[in-house]
Formats: structure tokens, sequence, C-alpha cells
């Protein structure tokens, strides 16, 4: 188990939030890693991280450039990584989890014009969706051309939903969950090929604490008929008291599907399916981008530079083991 | 989607058994791929083949280099490939089935002495376990460190056990079945890390076909307490006649599950699951050697040449998509 094991690899954390925190514990499980510095846009004094590594200012992040091997990007694609992932790839080997599908195209080239002339391994939107989940539509593609792939999230706590939620007048916190509906998922895993629609797929789950005073109608109404997040979907609300959304709705559960459904020979059905059930959704994303980490870090020093996706990159860089051990022991 | 085929992939296929017609299947699949040749150990004139390929005889195999892009060798492991697979891979990229666990680390040794020299890329051990399995297992372990890996195989004809029964005195043919336990299966699922003996994971079930006049009693017994094959399990055996063997028992399903169970954090349980449900067993491994026979090629056009597993092969290079289509449309 410590065939690679000659220096250990060098991490660092640029944003300390979930995700931040997430790396920080997964880096402590990898024997062959350590965690060198993070940095946040806080002021640093303020900040305590559990392993005790030493915080910095983001404003000083170049000046590390010598003492981190990867740098592990853990802000949020909306606002941060668009931002950070281009800049950052000038100095450093990054991760990052960018998860805005339809500007992924755009971050590539952005990211891949600050690491290609620099030197650096660049790996983008890693994570499970996009991520584990891509790299799973892709095998089954690949290896059943003829056929569906079928992607469902859930039961679990979506985060975009649940910012939706909180921005609607008289709702003062709220939490959302997508759920797959059972019935959808076994027609897919009989390999039927169904067509399902939207609302066939996936149910809503709101836990809403009102604004004293505001009109629990009124918000129901304005959830259920909202345009893109939930008009399309069979919409639950509950309406509970604060107390009880901290007890029961501060974890964040996650996880999915996806099945691909295809024919071989004359008519064979064939299913291949990969799913996640998880407890800890940015715990998961965070033990992910860890591991891809070591996978940036060899494809760097064996002069594969530029911005990657996971297709780009062979399971084996992934593994703490050796080529040559992975054959033996896992294969 | 056109993005590769510029030249269209041209496949030979050595050995035409259930595998070998599963590639050719596979292959008509492939609008980046064709069927140039299928060679065979008995005479050419006697084999059809169902796309109306020429078939040439084994011996002249070599003379066709120069036609042939990637060799799928469609031979058995046992007696097959250990000689097939160091000598084409002289003259060829080739794919194949490898599958004697124990032997891979030599066979491995073995085509990589002939591949390398020659410039070839040979990728063995290719379909789903060793395979697409593997590559879960891998996937589990590097994400989730700190946990505990489970395969289990099945409901699913085991040509193995199958053969075992056949070979009993007194028993004119037979199918065994091997069945994953439900109730070990939902105990791994639900993240409890349970320790499971072989009893516990799998049980077997046999159909067995009678000699005239052989007694049911003693084969029973011959089968249950058969060391490695059934002692270690619960098995059932049925009798049945020719005619029923025939008619219920030869279609060739089979499938499994690889679940990694590990922890995050503090303790939060995460659950990664892949599984095939199949109803052609050797119909998906062909389609999962066509898919890395793309892989083979591709990485061959850029020198990456030698023995490889699916561990040494990105995603992306299964797909016939380009990297850019991928990462607009899959990730």
């Amino acid at each position: 188990m410590v065939a690679f094991v000659d220096k250990k690899i060098r991490i660092g954390i640029a944003g300390y939030g979930n995700l931040g925190r997430g790396v920080e514990y997964a880096v402590s499980r990898c024997e062959d890693m350590e965690l060198s510095a993070v940095f946040t846009r806080r002021s640093p004094e303020e900040l305590q991280v559990a392993s005790g590594t030493q915080v910095y200012s983001f404003t000083e992040i170049e000046s590390h450039v010598d003492n981190i091997d990867v740098m592990i990007l853990c802000g949020g694609s909306k606002n941060d990584l668009p931002k950070q992932g281009p800049e950052l790839a000038k100095f450093f080997n990054t991760i990052d989890s960018f998860d805005t599908h339809a500007k992924i195209p755009d971050y590539f080239e952005a990211v891949d014009a600050s690491a290609k002339p620099n030197g650096k391994t660049a790996i983008i939107s890693v994570g499970w969706d996009p991520g584990m989940f891509s790299i799973n539509r892709l095998y089954g593609e690949a290896i059943l051309p003829e056929g569906e792939t079928y992607t469902f999230w859930g039961k679990g706590l979506s985060q975009g939903h649940s910012d939706a939620l909180r921005r609607i007048e008289g709702v003062r916190n709220a939490v959302q969950y997508t759920i797959p509906v059972d019935e959808a998922v076994d027609r897919v895993r009989s390999g039927l090929q169904p067509q399902l629609t939207t609302r066939e797929k996936h149910t809503r789950e709101c836990f809403v604490v009102l604004e004293e005073g505001s009109n629990k109608d009124e918000v129901e109404q304005t959830i259920v008929t909202m345009p893109d997040y939930f008009a399309d979907y069979d919409t639950t609300v509950h309406f509970i008291d604060e107390k009880q959304l901290k007890e029961d709705h501060s974890a964040m559960p996650h996880g999915g599907f996806v099945i691909r459904s295809g024919k071989t020979g004359d008519n064979n059905n064939q299913v291949m399916e990969f799913s996640l059930g998880l407890e800890s959704n940015p715990e998961f994303t965070s033990s992910v981008l860890v591991a891809y980490a070591r996978a940036a870090y060899r494809m760097n020093r064996a002069g594969d530079t530029g911005a990657k996706t996971v297709f780009d990159v062979a399971p084996g860089l992934l593994s703490i083991q050796s080529a040559k051990e992975l054959r033996k022991h896992l294969l």
C-alpha cells in the first residue's frame, strides 16, 4: 500500500466551508497526503480549522506556490469558481467541483488557457454529478450504444431548491428534498426503457418555517407554481417551526442512480446501474476531490498538463496502490 | 457523434464461440467500426458467420497484420489465452477477457513482453469481472479509503460450477445458478459493514439431468459436499429431464453487485453501488471488449503501447464522442 508514498502530496484548501472541511477530513484519511495550508477570504485569525493547519488570507495565496502540490478549490460554482478557477490554475495544479452544467465548456477553456502555458494540471467539475455520475453515463453509453440512460437524484436535500424557497416573501427558513419515484426506478430497472416525464421521475418535499404573520396558503401557492423549480413536479409543502427544522433537517443526505438500459445481440436486455446513498453530500464530494488530487499530482509529474475532466483520468491514477499492486489485488 | 469517425476501426475476431458472436453483434452497433475478418481453428469453410464476414484459418492470422487495427481475442482463459495472448500481441493491438484472477500478474508480464517491443497496445482482462467490477472496486477504495468492499454475483448461470456438475459420474447434463442472499445485500447497503461468511453471501441452485440408472441421492450427496464448489454453500439440487433443461435453462443470465460502504467526516455512512442485470452474460462481456477496442486503437495511435488493464484506460477513450462533445453533453 505504500508504493507511491515516497514523498507526501502537499494539499492546499482554497475556501473553508462544508466542502473545505470535508477535504480536511478526507486528506487525514490518506497516508500519502498532508494538508499544508488553508486559505480563506475571512480574516485568518478568526478561523480555527479542525486539524490545526495554518490558515492564510486568500490575498497571499500566490506566495505559497512552492509549498503546495495540489490546490483544492472549495468555493461555489456561481460566484467563486468562475474567477478562482482560471486565476489559481496559473500557479497551482487544481481540483474543483464546478457544477453549472451549461457553462462547463467555457469554464474548461478558461482554466485550460491558464493551466497549459504554466505547466499546471487542472481537473474541473469533480464530484458526483458532475463526476462519478458522468463517468457512469459514459461507461453505459460506450458499452451499450443502443439504449437509454436515466439519472435519478435523491432522496436528498437540494441546496438550490432550498435557496429558492428561502427567497420567497414570508419564508424565514426552509429545506427541500428531491425524491425519486420508486415505481419509475423499478420500470427502468426492468429493462423496459420507458419514456418518463419530469413529473413521473421525481417528487419534491418542502419543509418551511414562516415569518410571523405571513399567509400559509399564499406561500404554498407561490411554491407549487414556481416555474423551473416546482411547477413541473408533484410538490408537498409542510409548515414546521424553526426548532423542528434544526432538529430534523440539518443533515445533508443525498444520492441517486444512473441507470443504463440497453439491448445486445438479437434482443437481450442489459442493465447497468450506479447508485450512491450518502449521509453527507459535501463530505462525499470532498472525498472525490481528494482522490482526484492524487491523480492531478501524478498526471502533472508525467507532463500531462492543461485542463482535464474526470473523463480524462485513468481509474488507476486515483488509487494509492501502484499499477502492479492493483493488478494483483483488485483486478 | 462523428468526430472520431475519419476512418473506421478495423476489428478482427480470434475465436468464434459465444463471445465471438457477441463481438460481431456489438461491432455492428458501432458506427466507427467495421468487422474485417473472423479467425477460427475449425476449418473456415464449415463456419458461416452471422454478418457474412470472411472467415480464415487461425494458421494464417499473421498475414492479416495490415488489415486489422484491433484483434479481439475470444478464446477461453484456461486453454486458449495463455498462449494466444502473448503470441498475437506481437502482431496486433489486442483485447482479451483473461479472467483467471490469480494468474493475471504473470499473464500481464507475458503479454507486455510481446506488445511493447513491437509497438502494440494490448488491454487484458476486459469484461465485467475482471473489468467493470474491478473499476468500481477501485473507485470505491480510492474515494472511501476507510470502508469495506463487497462483491456479490448473480443471480446468474456459472459456467465453472455447471462444468463441475457435468463431470460428476451419473450426471448427463446440468446448470448451476449463483444467487446472492437478499438479506446480506440489504445489510451491506444499510452501511453496517457486516462481516459475512461465504455461506451468508450466496446460495447455489443446481438443475441436474441424470444418466439412466444413476442414483439421485448419491449424486446429490456428491454435489453438496464437493469442496471449493459447493461444500461452503447452502446448495439446492433439482432433478429435471433434458427437455426441461433445454427449455428453461438455455439462457445465460448473470450480473451482481459491487458495494463500497465507507465512513467520512466524524461518522457519516456513504454507500457506492454498481450493479449489473444481464440477460446475456457473453453478449455483455463482448460489448465491453468492443468499447475497449476503441480505446486500444486510440492509445496505440497516441504511442501508448505495451500491456494495459482497464485501470490504465481513461473513460473518455471508450466513447465514440470527442472529449469536447463529452464535456458538453455528458459531464
